[in-house]
């Protein structure tokens, strides 16, 4: 059976299928039974608009798109930040990216690039994210899931603060993003390719990397974090994919990503897991200099829509019905919280935790999202907060006074104008003035939680 | 008759009735024909996405829809320049905005902001449009044309550079954009409202003055450039539009400038002199921090489309077909060499003109532009260029390193990725070399025409 005639399958008798494969039985988690297993594909700058499931129309996603048809895809989903090393921190702690100290993009702690980062820390911003900090690998791990990274990290290089030391029993990948510096890649804590790592065949080796993964844990609950590389800039692909897209090598790239989507996919399906993983596929902020970020305004780097909105898709064809769409807004953080869910895992009592359970809005028991409200920060500046379908923004990125003066703060109706073109804040005094007492009661109590 | 009506009948004898209503017969332009009347409305910093007939959903357009309705809609118009007073210059004397000097947005001569002017003018560009130049008022007016300029001139305010010493027989206005300094309202040489002037009424005023000219000229060719203020920030509507539109102020000011259309396409019925006038409705760069690109990348100030790419409506019920709808790329110094055409005045002999003929395209006699090339200027830098379907783009914004180094060159395919989002300049080696050529045979010819 190949997956298309398991996603037909699966409309009708996918919870069956999900007891046959796997010993499931009976209510949610009872005694004995296997855990889901768990798996975060994230991308890196992949517009909202890049895959064919969200409009593209010169790049083939076939697999990514069927990956929708046999789950849900959301339309409203933000990352936690605007660029990468932030947005990273909010997936993988459940919290604003300020409250993790991470709100910058990091650079390698050696050669000329390591000056950026002490200006960051004197800045007061972390330049890695902090060992206090629980990720989602650690508390699974603690849970006794086997916990992979692979791909890109971006959050932090030194001793103590690699994938190995954040919860993840195996890595592979390069610790930055592919434009920083000549990288080396790692496997573990060994360099297993010296700099500059051919980034050709990257893809292909995070997917080799991922199979292998999933063979050798096949026999117990895992957690797979795999973080392309690309479609960050410098671009690559290899010679299977080189050349082949209508959308130049930032299509070839994202093509391949679709390819190894369905190779994952396709394990899964061989080792009968497909039926009980969560599959949850995601980008890390909106697209930067290439890339269509769909009908938003705005790109990489900015609290505009189009720096935060990516595509969300997630499968777990034992618990989400097939073929659904949500446009209830929600943020990378509740992936977060999601998986613990999912996995049985109590949320941390120690600290502040923002991400929700989105489990049932993908199972449809609920409608609406958990959120009232969801707020956007461009570093350590909160910039806007959304609800329902207003948006309040006071800026929409901090270095931006060339193309004139900043002509905040706006009020959008996200509903009619997704695009953000026209500032109602004339016509709606009192939300306005709601909003402005939200960000003002949230930046009074927040700075509690902060580690800045 | 009202206009809806004439519509309706204009599909079936628009032509007979423009008989009967002026003395019009046989063919084109023959001895004692009356010559059509031309109107160019140009509106400041409207986006190509904020009519109803472009796919706003938010502000209401009937008239300027119903304008489009009786004639031609141009989806790849663009404007000379991504900022107003080359764009003016270009449209006003159909040549690239770098012939004619103007390159930069330009200031008052008098008060602090004359500082900038002479960063400007020791940048060695001009501070108003050079006497030299040839306005397409100085040339109809020439040809019995009673021609008038109702609004923002943006093209110097020395004395020997305002409208009425540039062809213009009447003007009424602001001389420069309403965002700079406190401006005094003019009609031809003298103040009639000293600076501030109340903004509110400004869009009120210009009508008024136009619906004068209208009656005042109704028994001659007359040349209309109404030229609004509006909906350059800052944003004003009169009491009967403020807060109606579903957009804010912006809204407002948008539905404001529609009913002021047909305010001036009635008095034309009711003169019996639509069917004989040459109406263009236009703007003169994309939207700035409001307004909507539509589906372009970009904004005003950007070589981006949305920054040059505006709308253009076009009728003459005499002789355009109704309802057409047209692709081709365009510029709006094509206006200049249109008008001419349609008053049978020749082009001048004595410079180098871009613009062309629209009138085969209007009329449907040819589906092709004229234009094989079309150049994208940012002040006097060359950017980029389109051809068909292409275009290649070296620079989108001269002051805009902050988001991350350029990217370019670009090749995009517009057809297929009208955001231009993807560049597939590594799938074309040869079309991205036929423009580099275009390019420098391009720069090295024009620079003999050029003022700088």
């Amino acid at each position: 059976m190949d997956r298309r005639e398991f996603i037909k399958g699966g409309m009708v008798s996918g919870a069956a299928m999900a007891l046959a494969g796997r010993g499931w039985a009976g209510p949610w988690l009872p005694t004995g039974a296997t855990k889901p297993n768990i798996i975060i594909i994230l991308c890196d700058d992949l517009g909202w608009g890049d895959l064919g499931c969200y409009g593209a129309q010169t790049i083939k996603t076939p697999n990514i798109d069927g990956l929708a048809g046999q789950g849900i895809k959301f339309t409203d989903f933000y990352s936690s930040a605007p660029v990468c090393s932030p947005s990273r921190a909010g997936l993988l702690t459940g919290r604003y990216p300020p409250r993790t100290g991470v709100t910058q993009v990091l650079f390698p702690t050696s050669g000329l690039e390591s000056i950026i980062n002490l200006r960051i820390a004197l800045g007061g911003a972390a330049i890695a994210l902090p060992q206090d900090e629980l990720t989602l690998a650690d508390l699974l791990k603690k849970d006794g899931y086997a916990t992979g990274a692979i791909g890109k990290w971006h959050l932090g290089d030194l001793p103590g603060f690699r994938p190995n030391d954040r919860g993840f029993d195996h890595y592979l990948g390069l610790l930055y993003s592919n434009d920083m510096a000549p990288l080396p890649l790692y496997r573990n804590r060994q360099v297993v390719e010296k700099a500059p790592v051919n980034q050709d065949y990257l893809t292909k080796k995070y997917t080799e990397e991922a199979l292998w993964f999933l063979k050798e844990n096949k026999g117990r609950p895992f957690f797979l974090y795999l973080a392309h590389t690309f479609p960050h800039v410098p671009l690559h692909a290899s010679p299977d994919f080189l050349g082949k897209s209508k959308a130049g090598i930032y299509g070839d790239c994202v093509e391949e990503i679709d390819w190894s989507t369905g190779k994952i996919l396709d394990a899964l399906l061989s080792y009968g897991l497909l039926e009980n993983t969560l599959v949850m596929f995601t980008s890390d902020n909106g697209p930067w200099w290439t890339g269509s970020p769909g009908y938003h305004r705005g790109r990489k780097n900015e609290t505009f829509e189009g720096g935060m909105a990516v595509p969300l898709i997630a499968s777990w064809p034992a618990r989400i019905p097939v073929g659904k769409l949500s446009d209830q807004m929600t943020m990378n953080f509740d992936l977060f919280a999601t998986s613990l869910a999912v996995a049985g895992v109590d949320l941390p009592k120690d600290r502040i935790i923002d991400g929700k359970n989105l489990l049932p809005l993908l199972e449809g028991r609920e409608a609406k999202t958990p959120h009232q409200y969801l707020f956007y920060y461009q570093a350590r500046d909160l910039q806007a907060v959304r609800s329902g379908k207003w948006k309040y923004q006071l800026r929409h990125f901090v270095q931006y006074p060339p193309l004139g003066k900043n002509q905040g703060p706006w009020l959008f109706d996200l509903e009619n104008d997704p695009n953000e073109s026209y500032n109602v804040i004339d016509r709606h005094p009192e939300i306005t003035r709601e909003f402005e007492e939200v960000l003002e009661d949230w930046n009074k109590n927040f700075s509690r939680g902060m580690k800045l």
